[in-house]
């Protein structure tokens, strides 16, 4: 019988930060390019098209003797019961034994390891004077998404805000964002007085709402999409030279953000080229000959290692298609686990 | 925040008893029968060729609102380490709203089901008289196929068992098996006076190792095959008209118990078309053209609800290709949970 540990949402949430959760994911990028990790392949299915789907992500860190997976399901009448549209949880367990070393709430890990991908692909791909970044979307993940760039990205000066579907949201999120940035993601640097100076400040720009797409688009050096969205959002011929594009909303079959004639003339990276290609904003592309899974320049991991060029001039389209993998969350999860067991936090369970 | 419950292996084990078992399997298998359940893609990954591998099994059964998974490492080297060769865990969510419901030890749902399902192949295909039940296979399956057989056929007078790389360990599993089938398997009828002296009788019987498996296959009615062979074990020309096999070791590419020539003269049954053909006992006859997938009479659950005919007559060799689905685990583990609920047992945990 084996003892694992079992931690909640709020703690999960407690325990992590978005400093380290950037660290963590590149980690997982880099183990992945060294061939130190593998993915499995994914497991979909939809309970009821467009209302309820699930499904399973799973793979191995060979560099961190962890595999596992983590089952996500999507419940669009859910938040009409009281509970969460999201419903997840990831396990991690021990590849040189298969003991379960631990289990926890999936909604934080994901929130965060997808907040830090987007930062992640600016970071390396973007204008490092970049100063304007477009968020497309207001929904759950735009903070993470907002706190990751600022983090990875020192000279953003404004973020715009775009909902498709509503403005009035929009403009409420900007009208909190600063302080819910705050509250939410500064608070484990209060004992590094000069990090939170500096994150401070980071956080402390214009953000406003946008009804114009075109013209925020237009203006743009960043523009991230996190939206559930089935249709292209920004066209082509909207986007300036040198743009970089973060495309973290398409994860599965039918979803797509942004005009696939982009990909013809950009630089084009992702997380994991199978993934990509299948789920991700690449699959439309790749679908209609716009560009060839060999056009795919690299999966990012070989830019943060410095074996691949990201952007190769200032004119540069750059996208990074983050379609999200089972190694961010693992690598993520791990550390929460030793973070819990130094601190004693979670239920210890027994399998 | 949501509750759910842990339970562990010894509490698994003390909750479950094969005469509900049996019964379970049953209902998955009809369940998918009538459409009531789904089977997701079975993921499956070698961390080192013939030393160790996972596989992750999920699905729904739309009938009970269950979804989840079962994930089930293999370890060849864990034993040197004093940890099983297999660990493992099942996870049920209500399919409602994604919501855990509990999770628990993989190890004793996963020998139960199996042994059931076994016995169920038998129960549906074999001649009804059948009187000799040879088992291949000494393993840590072999006592759980034998008492669901037993269970589900009233006439068995002689148990042989083949282990094909050591007589002395088939017959020293001869030699405690009545007793340990006692202890294991009948604990949980003791206050069902009538049914646990019926089971006493049932076990009552002959208890035999082989080292000559052709003679023990002529004389077989019934046989079941549980090993991790690779290559035939049971050749055609040793196989007496009459005959039924149910294979249960077959799960995955490269496996393979019974002469893949059986198939093209015997009534095929699988519990799952797909997986049989994938990794099960059918897999190399189907390659090798000796059995075309259309040439499957049927999936199990068709001949449970009396829509397909099982053995047509008392000459016929019948096969159940029995490679393990996660509907079998689900159905099982939901009713640990509900009688773990009920009794209070496991931990309680919140994600």
């Amino acid at each position: 019988m084996f003892p694992f540990r079992v931690i909640d949402q709020a703690s999960v949430q407690q325990l992590l930060d978005m400093k380290n959760v950037i660290e963590l994911v590149e980690r997982a990028y880099t183990l992945k390019e060294q061939n130190e990790a593998s993915l499995f392949p994914m497991v979909f299915h939809e309970f009821a098209p467009g209302k309820a789907d699930m499904d399973i992500k799973s793979g191995h860190l060979t560099g961190a003797n962890i595999f596992g997976l983590k089952l996500v399901g999507w419940y669009g009448d859910n938040p009409s019961k009281n509970l969460p549209a999201l419903v997840g949880f990831v396990m991690v367990l021990d590849s040189n034994t298969g003991v379960p070393k631990g289990m926890m709430s999936g909604e934080p890990v994901t929130l965060m390891r997808t907040g830090a991908a987007g930062g992640i692909g600016a970071k390396y791909l973007a204008r490092p004077e970049s100063e304007h970044l477009l968020l497309v979307g207001s929904g759950h993940l735009a903070s993470y998404e907002i706190m990751a760039t600022l983090m990875t990205m020192k000279h953003i000066k404004k973020v715009t805000v775009y909902n498709a579907n509503s403005y009035e949201k929009a403009a409420a999120f900007c009208a909190t964002v600063k302080n819910h940035l705050k509250e939410k993601f500064l608070a484990p640097y209060k004992y590094d007085q000069e990090l939170y100076n500096t994150l401070l400040d980071r956080i402390d720009i214009e953000y406003a709402a946008t009804d114009d797409i075109r013209s925020a688009t237009e203006q743009a050096d960043i523009i991230i999409t996190a939206t559930p969205s089935r249709k292209p959002i920004i066209m082509k011929e909207w986007v300036k030279p040198g743009t970089h594009f973060s495309c973290i909303g398409a994860d599965m079959e039918g979803k797509q953000e942004i005009d696939e004639q982009l990909f013809a003339s950009a630089r084009v990276f992702v997380d994991d080229v199978t993934q990509a290609v299948n789920v991700g904003e690449t699959k439309v592309a790749v679908k209609k000959g716009l560009l060839a899974k060999e056009e795919i320049v690299a999966e990012i991991g070989s830019v943060i290692l410095g074996k691949t060029p990201g952007r190769l001039s200032d004119q540069d389209i750059t996208i990074y298609d983050s379609t999200g993998i089972a190694l961010q969350d693992l690598i993520t999860a791990d550390y929460v686990l030793a973070q819990a067991q130094e601190k004693g936090i979670g239920t210890v369970a027994t399998l």
